[in-house]
Parts: structure tokens; C-alpha cells; sequence
């Protein structure tokens, strides 16, 4: 493992603001095969993920920063539906919730400059239901690497769509040997 | 594991096309932390990645198309240098790494339609040196599968860039718990 530089907030914005450009130029005007496959029975297909990040950004990043900042450590987050996605689904096409993605992540990121959040800021703590004590800059942090964590199960996701016609080649493909380690 | 879909060339093609888009979006005019962080001595960074992909469609792909439309299974495949990326390395900086995986990949998916498999084409095996008979249908279905593996590596190598400032949240992120399957 390299040595990681302390956390700077314009280094998880700027990766935060690519995310829905990449998912974008992957997915969009794919066949089915590749976005609405899943792993199986109660697993996400790229689709879900999509949907999934959209209500994250609504229902998780913004509310629990402004919680710690109102409430610190005197009360818990609320609860995260990790589910909850797919009560606010109408069938959109995943087109439209490309769309919905870009738009919510821009939103999501002028609240997020809005919040002017100071060093002192970061460093005060809230109260995570499951996880106990952490800092405002550790839910920081953890928003890109959530973004990447779902990049990382799409590509598995996909990549599993294929694990037949691959055939022998799949022994040296590592993706299809990921075990998903809870996403 | 959902059943997967008869292999058809245009569904790989599709992703094929898109993967140098997806990674131009993610990836350029990031900060040096994001892609120039690797997971330690002798691991890759984002910026490798992409160097071996563009290193991969030169040597890898369209050479074993030819190969086994020649020889079958007469000749085994010529061993493949998984680091011969470095060695054509020159100074080049991300965004013209990007610029010549985007033009690279044009060029390889042009030369595959001029191939014009047929059927029985993708039913032609081939020799490789270690994993021996296989089709070029698998060659073939293995080259998007290639893409989406060193998607999901680029995923988890910027990832482990935040592993400290996420804290106590890491146990929620499969993506910092992947110990790469090898790639």
C-alpha cells in the first residue's frame, strides 16, 4: 500500500463530479444483456446501481453532513434503507436516470460547497448507528470511495453476463473471481 | 447466477466501444493522488492501466484473431509480456495515454468488422501456450471481459488512495476488502 496524503476535500469533489460522466459513457445505448443482468436472484443489475446512487446522494451524503453539524455525536444517524431505491423506481429507462444522476450529483455538489465546511468542521463527529464514533471528513472521504465501490460491482456485475462464452480464459480473469465482499 | 445470453458479437462490440469513453470521463484532469497511486512496489496505477490496455489491443487481441484464422491449433499463441506496456512507455501523460486508447480502439474494432467472421470462424479454435484448446468465440468474449477487469482494478487501486481518511467505514466498502483475484 502507497502511503495515502491526508484528505483534501477538492480531491473527492473532483472525483465525486466524474462519476456520473463515466457511468454515463459506459452504460448509456448498451444492450440489455450488459446493464439489466444481474448475479441473481435479490442482486443488482447496473441499472439498480444507477438507481442506487441516485438515492444515496438524496437520502445519505448531504442529510448526515448537516446531522453531525447540527447534532454531533448527541444523535445517531438515522438509519440508511440500503434497499430503498427501488420504492422510488417508476420505470424509468436507464437513460433517464443517467440523466437523474448528473443532475442529482451536481446538486448534491453545490450543497456541498455551500456547507463551507472548515477544518474544524471535518474533524467534528457524529454518531453512525453501526459504525459508533467519525468525523465529518471520514463520511467526506467515504462518498467517493462509495462511488467507486459501485464502479467496482458493475464491473463485476457485467463481467459475469460473460462467464460462459469466456470459457478457459475466465482463470485469469479476476473479476470473475470476485466474491463481491459485500457489494 | 443469471443464465447468460447466447455470446453475439455486436453486444461485445457494443461495450468494446465504449470502454475508452468511460475511462476518458473518469479519469482525465484528475489529481496525481487518484491516478498515479498504486497499491504498492510493483502494482499498477490508473495511469498503467490504461497504458496496458492500449498495450493489449497492439499485441493481444486482433494478433490471436489472425493466429488462429491461420493456423488453428497448429500454432500455439505467441506468450503474451502482461508488463510490455512499460517498455513503450515514454513520458506520455494521462490525457495523451487517453487520447491514444480511444484512437487505438478504433482502429482495433475497424480491423475486427474487416475481419468479417463468420459462425464457423468463432467456432475455430486456437492454442494458448498455458490455458490450451479455445475458441476464438472465447478469445473474442474474453477481450470486453479484459476491459471490465482492469475497470474493476482501476476501481479498487484509486479506492485504497482513501483507505485511511475513510476510517472506521472501510468495513462497509467491499471494494477496500477485494484482494484483487489476481489482477
Amino acid at each position: 500500500m502507497t502511503k495515502t496524503a491526508p484528505f483534501q476535500v477538492p480531491d473527492a469533489v473532483a472525483l465525486l463530479r466524474r462519476t456520473p460522466a463515466a457511468l454515463d459513457a459506459l452504460l448509456r445505448g448498451l444492450p440489455d444483456l450488459w446493464v439489466r443482468g444481474t448475479e441473481g436472484v435479490d442482486t443488482w443489475s447496473a441499472y439498480d446501481i444507477v438507481a442506487h446512487l441516485i438515492y444515496t446522494d438524496h437520502e445519505s451524503w448531504l442529510p448526515r453532513f448537516r446531522h453531525i453539524l447540527e447534532h454531533g455525536e448527541q444523535v445517531p444517524f438515522q438509519p440508511f434503507d440500503r434497499g430503498g431505491h427501488k420504492a422510488g423506481l417508476r420505470g424509468q429507462s436507464l437513460d433517464q436516470l443517467l440523466d437523474e444522476f448528473s443532475q442529482t450529483r451536481a446538486q448534491s455538489l453545490a450543497a456541498l460547497e455551500a456547507l463551507r465546511l472548515s477544518p474544524t468542521d471535518l474533524e467534528r463527529c457524529g454518531l453512525h448507528p453501526r459504525l459508533g464514533s467519525i468525523s465529518l471528513g471520514s463520511v467526506l472521504a467515504a462518498w467517493p470511495v462509495h462511488d467507486l465501490n459501485h464502479i467496482h460491482q458493475i464491473s463485476r456485475v457485467m463481467a459475469r453476463q460473460y462467464a460462459e462464452p469466456v470459457g478457459p480464459w475466465t482463470s485469469f480473469m479476476g473479476v470473475l473471481n470476485c466474491d463481491a465482499h459485500g457489494a
